[in-house]
C-alpha cells in the first residue's frame, strides 16, 4: 500500500482514452487542432483570456515561468523548502541563466508578506546585490498546507508594489482549490498571480502539465523557451489531449477531492501527531522509528522525512480499503 | 494525403498498448522496473554495454549529448544544414551553455573528413579561438542521404585523432540502418560514435526517444542534465514502455522499411528530378511552382523547400494507396 | 621593428600622467568624480546625450553590448571574419547566454544590406529557428577597410526596418573616423547605431575602452552586466581617467592619424600587393614565403595571415624611421 | 577622514612606477616577459609550483575559481554573508552557468566543519538535489575575522573527504597572513586549499588581483574562462607588473601590517563595542545613531551596517593622524 508519493500513481482512464482518440495525424508540434483548443479551455476555466502551454514536467513549467519573470541577473523570492530550491536540480538557475533564489522562511513552507519583506529588506541597492524580480509560492505547499485566496492576494499586492512578478507552483493546485472551495480565478489572477504551473500529472495525468500565463503576451517568449529547452514535442496533440481530458467532466477536481478526503481521514486518525494543518493530500506526522517500522510491517509504504517524522501522501486513485486500513493503524498508535 | 513530415504520424498500436500495460504504480522517475530494463535492452541491440536514457524529444537528446561532449567554451563541428544548427532554436547552445557550432559543408547535408578538416584547419590555437571538442553528424541526413558504416568510421577515426567526441543525431537512425542493412553496432560504436540520439517518435513512437551512451560512464552527468532540463518525467515508466514496445518484434525496423520502400517507389517515379540520392524516407525534388500546385490540387500535402524545390516525406504508416497515387502523379510530370 | 599588432603598443604618456593625477581617494567603483565626468565628455563628443561606461577590454565591451541587444534565444548577424566570431573565445555567447552568431559574407570583412538580407532571408519563422535580434559590424574592419557614414546608415536603416539592434565594434573606431574625416555622430547614432564599443587601448590607452549607449536607458542593465562579469573595478577612477586623457586635446585623433598615415605610406610602397583598400592602420599583402622571410631578415616583425598573405599593422607610436625602412623594403619587392 | 572602505585607497607608488617601467612594447595578452615571470614569483612565495593569473577584480577571480571547481549543476558551500553570495551581483552564478550557493552559518562570517556538514547533511542524494562540489571561505572574513592555518586545514580535510574543491577568497589575504604570522603556504595548499583569490587592490594595487592554482593543471581552463569573460587584457604586462611590484620588498605584507595595526589601535579604543574579534583591518562596532552622527560631525566617514552597528575599515595608506584621531574619538564614547 503505497503512500510515498502521488507522483507515480496510475493514469486516469479518460487520459488513456484521450490518447487513443488523438491518433489521427495532424500538424506537428503545437499546430494541431487539439493543442489549438487549450487557450480557450483554460480561458473558460479561469474566466479571462489566458495562454496555456502544455509541458512535460512541473520542473520545466516552473523554470520557464521563472525565466519569463526574472532576468539572469535577478532573484526570485521563495521558501527555503520550495520545490524549485530543493528538488529540481537547479533547473530554475538553468532556465533563468543563473538567477538567484532568495530564501524566505515560514511554517509549513508557507510565506507571508513579513517573511518576504524580511528578504527584500536585507538587500542593498545598486549593482552589487542581486535584486529581486519575482516571487514564487507553492500552493498547496510542500508540507501540505494551502494558501487561501486572500493570503495569495496579500502576497500579490505586495509583489506588485515591489515591482515583482508573481508565480504560483501549482503542482497540487487542484488540491488547494478543492480545499478552499474557491474558483481558479480567485486563487490566481484575481489575487495577482502572473503565471501558474498547473499540475495534472500527480492528479491523474500521464505526462502533461499546463503552464498558464494570465497575461498572454508573456507566453510568446515562453513558447520559444519551451522549444529551446527541448520541450516542444512533435506529436503535441497527445499532450493537449491529456489536459483536455482532465478538464472534461471536472476530473481534475474529482481526483483532488478523493485524495484530499483520504488525507483528511488519515489526519483525523493521527490526531495530535500531525506536524502541519492538513489542507491538501499530504500528511506529515511525528512518528518514531519503531512506530514507522510497525506501520511498514503492516504493508504501508511511505517516506521518512526528518528524524522522527514521516510523510504520507494520498493519491487520486488510492483504494478506499488502503486508506481505511492506514487510518485504523494510525488510530492504534499510542 | 500528407507527405509534409513524418513527425506528426500516428503512433504504432503496440506503443499505445504498452502505455496501458504500464499502468500499475511503480517507483517514480526512472526508478521503475520498466525503465530498469532499458540498459539491458539496448545493450542487447548494440552488442555491448550501453547506458540508455529515455527523453521526450530529439532536440533534448541532441542537446544533452552535445553538452556531455563539449564544454561551454568549446565548439561542435556540424553541417550548416544540420538540425542542431537550424531547427532547434539554439537548444544546443542552451544546454552546452554557449558552445559554438562550427559549420562544415558537403552535399546533401553529409560530411566527410575533408569537410571537417577544413573547419579545424581554419582555427587558430590559444585561448582566442573557440576550440572544437566534438563532431556531430546526422544519419540519415536532413536531406535524406545516409552514411554507410565505413563513412562513419572514417569520421570516427579522424575525430578520435583530433581528440573530439563523436555524436550521431539519429532522428531517422532506423531508416539509415535499414538502408544499409547493417547492424546498429557497425553504424555507431564500432565506427567510433560516442553518443547516439536514437529516434523513435518519427518512426511510430509517441513521446520517447532514446539517448544512448556507448561509454556508460558518460551517462552519469547526462542523467543530471536531463533532470536539470526538466526532462525527468515522474511517471517515467510510460516513457520506457514506448521504447521497449518499439524494439519488441523489431517494430522499429519494420516501420523504417515501410517508409524507405515507399520513398524509393516515389524516387523511382520521380526519376531525374531527385536532388539527392534517396537513402532513407525523404525525397527532395526539383519542382516548379506550377507542378507543385498541380500536385496539391490532386490532394498531396508537402513542403516547398527552396525556390523550385520540394520535400516529400513518407511516414511509417503511410497508406499504400497514397504512395501509389503520388508515384503515379510524379510519373506524369513532364 | 614590430608590425604584428597595435594591441601591445606603448601607452600614451598623457594616460600615465592621468593615472598619477587620479591618486586621491574617492568613492569606489564608478561612484568617483572622474567616472562621473564620462557621460558628459562623450555626450559632448557625440553631440547628444549618451551613457558611457569604462570597461577593460573590447571583448567585454562587445559582449555586453550584444547581450544588451539580443536575448539568449536570439541571433546576431555579423561577418564570418568578425572579431566577435573568431577572436573572443565565445565571449559573446557567454554574455548573451547562448545567442547565435549568424554569419554573413562580404569582401574585406565588410557587410552591406544584401549580405545581411541573405542571412535573414534564409531563416524560417516560428520557434524552431533562432531569430535575428541584432546586427554587429566592425569599423574599421578586421581587414583594414572602413565603412563610410552612408554605408553605416544604409545598414542602420535596414536593421531598424527589421527590428534589429545595431552594434558597432569600434576597436579601431578612431582610425575609421580619421579616414573618413567625419564626425563621431555621423558614423554612429546619426547612422542608426545603438551601441558602440569605442576602442582606446590599441590607440594609446592602457586598459580602458568605452562602451557607448546612444539610448542611455540601455545602459542600466549594461551596468549590471558589467558588475556581473567581474568588470566593475573598485578603483574605477583610474579607468575613467584614461579615457578622459585620450579625449583631451584630441589625442585619440592624433594617434589614429599617425597610424593611418604610416599605413598609407606602406600601402603606397606595396602597390598592387595590397589585398584590400587601405582605410585604417592595417595592410594585408600578397607575400610569398621567401619574400616574408626576406623582410624578417631585415628586422620586420609581422604575422603571416593565410598562405601567401601577410598582415602589417602600424601602431600609434610607430617610429617614423621604422615606417620609412619598411616602405623602402616593400618598394624593393619585385 | 575615510574609514568606509579599503577598496578605493590610493595606489602604492611602487605600483605606478612599475607601470611606467612596463612601457616597452612586448607580446600582447599574457605572452609578455613580465607576465611570464608570475608563475615563478608566486611559486617562490608559496613554496611549490603554482599557476598565477592576473585578473582585474576579486569578483572575476572568485567566479573563475568557482567555475573551475564546480560544474553548472553543482553547488558551492559558503557563508550566507560571503562576498560571493551578497556582493558580486551573481557573478559566481554567471561564470559557473548557474551553480547554486549553499549557505552555511557561523559567527563573524566564519565557517567550521560542523556548519558545513549541516549543509551537506540536509542534501538528499540522486539527481533531484544540487550536489555540493566545492567549499569557499573568505580569509580574512567579511566581518574582519581570520582563519588560522589549522582552522583552514580542518575544513580542507573535511572538503577532501567529501570530494569537494576548496577555494579561498583572499581579498584580504595579506591581512590574514599578517595577523597569524604564518607562511602563505601554511594558510593555503598545506591546508588543502586548491585555488586562492589573492587580493592586491585593497592593499595598494591598482587593477590587478592574482588567481593562484596550487594544481597548475587547473589553470588551463581558467585561462580560457578569463579570455571568455573578457578579462584577457591586451597589454597584460601592465597587470603583471603591478603584482610583481607588490611582491617586491614585501610591500604586500608591509601594507597589511599597517592596516591591521591601525585597526587594532581602534579596537583597543573601542573596547567592548567590538562585535567580532578584530583579526584584520575591519572593525564592526555597536554604535547608536547618535554616536555615529557624533563621529561624522568630527569628520569620520564610515558605513552604517545594521541598525545600531557600524563598520570601520583602515586602509594601507591611512594617515597615522587619522587613526589617532578616531581612536581618541572612540575612547570618548560612553
Amino acid at each position: 500500500m503505497r503512500f510515498f508519493s502521488d507522483n507515480a500513481a496510475t493514469v486516469h482512464p479518460a487520459v488513456l482514452e484521450a490518447l487513443a482518440a488523438a491518433q489521427p495525424t495532424d500538424a506537428a508540434y503545437d499546430g494541431d487542432a487539439i493543442s489549438g483548443r487549450l487557450d480557450a479551455a483554460f480561458s473558460d476555466l479561469f474566466g479571462r483570456d489566458v495562454a496555456a502551454l502544455w509541458i512535460a514536467t512541473g520542473t520545466a513549467a516552473n523554470s520557464i515561468a521563472l525565466a519569463t519573470l526574472c532576468p539572469p541577473h535577478g532573484g526570485v523570492i521563495c521558501h527555503h523548502a520550495a520545490h524549485i530550491q530543493n528538488d529540481e536540480c537547479g533547473a530554475p538557475e538553468f532556465y533563468t541563466h543563473g538567477a538567484k533564489l532568495l530564501l524566505a522562511d515560514g511554517p509549513g513552507a508557507k510565506l507571508d508578506v513579513a517573511a518576504c519583506a524580511a528578504v527584500t529588506d536585507a538587500i542593498g541597492g545598486g549593482v552589487h546585490w542581486v535584486q529581486p524580480h519575482a516571487l514564487s509560492i507553492t500552493n498547496a505547499t510542500e508540507y501540505g498546507m494551502s494558501y487561501a485566496p486572500d493570503e495569495v492576494a496579500a502576497l500579490g499586492e505586495w509583489a506588485k508594489a515591489k515591482g515583482l512578478g508573481f508565480h504560483m507552483d501549482g503542482a497540487r493546485f487542484a488540491n488547494a482549490i478543492v480545499h478552499h472551495g474557491c474558483t481558479p480565478a480567485a486563487m490566481t489572477w484575481e489575487a495577482g498571480v502572473d503565471v501558474l504551473s498547473f499540475g495534472f500529472v500527480k492528479n491523474g495525468g500521464l505526462s502533461a502539465e499546463a503552464l498558464i500565463f494570465f497575461n498572454p503576451d508573456l507566453a510568446k517568449v515562453a513558447r520559444i523557451r519551451r522549444k529551446r529547452g527541448g520541450h516542444l514535442l512533435s506529436k503535441g496533440r497527445f499532450m493537449a489531449a491529456q489536459l483536455l481530458a482532465m478538464l472534461a467532466d471536472d476530473i481534475w477536481l474529482a481526483n483532488a477531492r478523493a485524495a484530499n478526503a483520504g488525507t483528511a481521514r488519515l489526519a483525523s486518525a493521527a490526531g495530535q501527531r500531525a506536524l502541519y494543518p492538513v489542507e491538501a493530500n499530504e500528511l506529515f506526522l511525528r512518528l518514531t522509528a519503531d512506530e514507522a517500522a510497525g506501520l511498514r510491517v503492516k504493508g504501508f509504504d511511505f517516506y521518512d522525512w526528518a528524524a522522527g517524522e514521516a510523510r504520507l501522501v494520498v493519491s487520486w486513485d488510492q483504494p478506499e480499503a488502503e486508506i481505511a486500513a492506514l487510518a485504523d493503524a494510525l488510530a492504534l498508535l499510542p
